[in-house]
């Protein structure tokens, strides 16, 4: 418990505190188990010396303490580097804008390294126009600027079979959330002109592994974009530089990148891409095609597996992340018994429309075992499922779309860890 | 002129196409001069190796390509580096939030370089029961995400004797907006127990000039943050890691960085930066004192000096943005005319209380030259002013607070330039 400082005068307050005398400091009462160590510090070194300058970095970075902070990949699971993934360290960050550093990767190539000044976009197939972009054209058009999250299908696909990895950044770090800018691509398509029979498009990346998508036409002409900008920059490498389809709600796969081709068709091509991989292998062998949408989804980011709780009890701030590729995440309810019983959390800040959001839980922690879940609810109406509902319609053969519920077991000590109940 | 395509079969317009014949491929027709040598290419030679895995970094970065965006510094105009400044390249980003990385910079003694573990911030003076915090302790609270607008009082300062920098990243670039993390300062003066004297508090840094500034304690109770996250990470080290004060819509110099201390008073402490700095020096001599608000403001940052128009004429998005320490940006007017004629922008994206708000406006080219404005209104009714209008009032003597409208200078070559009319 904190400790009643000595009711002094200013001078003596600052002359005890500055002596190291614990009882004139008290760390907040919020924190019932708060460190009475918690000393005032001398004049810190940092405060006597002139600091770097300003023409150190024309491009900042996290402070050197902050360097452990970064994206895991599992190459050692896959073939090669080339064909792998890294994770969003989403224990790591808050708010619902994920820095463009930090964002996951999945390549099937590896990252294309594109020359913006050879690279160019293609639209063909049944237009009226075929037309050729450089990126200069593409940046002259009009833009919007929409956040969204980014999800891979895959994400959470190693859970299906029971709870495996033991982080958030690892269990769900294949989704981020910039800001994006880009031109829509109903421009694109009104400027090529779409003939009568035009029902599906190819979207075809740059990269060696020419990753291509069906995609179909009532998209294209709804929300998607041809973006170019994450949070304000030019997109990174790896995610697709210099231009990425954004197609809102939807599986990244299909979220071409380094987009190099788009073909206006009467009906989808069969790539491998939504053949042998990214289709849902349900009970009974068969598998589903074209399940396009990220279903609404959440998990506590703080704590976690990766991010224990560091005090022994009292006021405790749950932190995660939902999102719904159908639309805005209207509520999301939090247990710490393992489903028993339900609290609403508190969002915070914006709730767009297929976009990240945060939520916060407040309680005061006693110090017991916790079982803790979240569950998102989107402005469909749609309730995230337990993973024991998702089973019963789609069995344990899918590695794609487990969007249910996550379980971290919290033991008294503060540590965490991946579980699961019910 | 965009040629018209031959009419070929699919395969036609591939073959013609890839073997560079520059009549099947067209530019968008929105370009009226729009380059006929658009050629697809032959398959890149990025399309035909692997690209680098995702081991590479773990902290991602921008393209080679885009190496030559970054901050710009004056550091050559000030006594050093580290009493200088850097500015953000407001003319090489879009939408409205900031990268991290290209957040301008404005130290007093440089960067102080704050080891985590070691932070303190302690919190006295007219209260019942000072407090001292960690790290640990300011991250276990209750927190919000917000996007503001940071802006120096200094930025456009130079421009009040006229038209002088040529870019808007050297007129404008003492401007950034990211989405913070933090806690309402009112949280910790309410854990703290403010006396009924209380009426204002001093803000101190820990970098070695020591930045203070006395704040009024209503702004203290309203939207005031002490942050510590910008756009879902730690703080950088020049934007004041590992905590600062966010005071929405104020002038920069008082969102102290590496905050250490806040003491309770009942008056302000009239520090050299409220002082000998940071007033604003009237025709008269006189002073003006604690002018903590930016009023409404706006600038195009596409085209400006160092983002030319690169097509000769044709259809043409002019792209800006606008901000007010008032609330939100109610409309923005743009003039292509030099201010005879006004029409509306399109405002983009969010348009939130006091952060940047993102404007276009389109329309078709001629080629002839222009004299572009912006012209920002707040919620609150005020109209960004004319620098004429605004030396009316102020007179020429001040450096801070110059909102005046900004105007560039468009040749029929596409070339811009600093000017000033009327």
């Amino acid at each position: 418990m904190s400790k009643k400082p000595n009711r002094t005068s200013r001078r003596g307050f600052l002359r005890t505190a500055l002596a190291g005398g614990a009882a004139a400091i008290a760390s907040p009462a919020l924190t019932a188990d708060s460190n009475p160590a918690n000393l005032p510090p001398n004049v810190a070194d940092w405060s006597k010396t002139l600091g770097e300058g300003v023409a150190v970095r024309t491009y900042g970075k996290p402070a050197k303490s902050e360097a452990h902070i970064g994206r895991r990949d599992v190459s050692w699971l896959t073939a090669s580097p080339q064909s792998s993934v890294s994770f969003t360290p989403l224990h790591e960050i808050d708010g619902i804008i994920t820095p463009n550093g930090l964002c996951f990767e999945r390549h099937h190539s590896g990252i294309a390294e594109v020359n913006p000044a050879d690279y160019r976009l293609m639209l063909h197939g049944l237009v009226d126009k075929p037309l050729m972009f450089t990126l200069d054209d593409i940046k002259r058009m009009p833009r919007v600027n929409r956040a969204y999250f980014c999800e891979c299908a895959a994400n959470s696909g190693m859970e299906w079979r029971g709870a495996q990895l033991n982080g958030a950044q690892f269990t769900h770090g294949m989704v981020h959330c910039v800001m994006y800018t880009g031109v829509p691509l109903k421009v694109l398509l009104n400027e090529a002109g779409l003939k009568p029979s035009a029902k599906w498009l190819l979207l075809e990346g740059g990269d060696a592994a020419a990753m291509t998508r069906s995609l179909p036409l009532a998209k294209a002409l709804d929300d998607a974009l041809v973006a170019y900008r994450m949070n304000g920059e030019m997109l990174y490498p790896e995610n697709g530089y210099p231009v990425r389809m954004v197609l809102p709600g939807w599986e990244a796969n299909i979220w071409v990148k380094w987009l190099r081709r788009i073909e206006v068709g009467d009906q989808p091509w069969h790539t491998r891409e939504e053949t042998s991989k990214y289709t849902d292998v349900m009970a009974d062998g068969q598998a589903r095609r074209f399940t396009y949408v990220m279903e609404a989804k959440s998990v506590i980011t703080n704590p976690s597996p990766q991010a224990p709780i560091n005090h022994k009890s009292g006021f405790t701030v749950l932190s995660g992340i939902a999102w719904s590729g159908r639309g805005k995440i209207a509520r999301v309810d939090v247990s710490i018994d393992g489903g028993r019983n339900w609290r609403p959390a508190k969002i915070d800040g914006p709730a767009w429309d297929k976009a990240l959001t945060r939520f916060y839980y407040e309680f005061d922690w006693d110090g017991s075992e916790l079982l803790l879940q979240s569950r998102a609810m989107d402005e469909s109406g749609y309730v995230q499922p337990s993973k024991t509902e998702l089973r019963k319609y789609r069995g344990v053969n899918s590695i794609y779309h487990n969007n249910g519920i996550q379980t971290w077991h919290v033991r008294s000590n503060g540590e965490v860890e991946n579980v699961e109940v019910g």
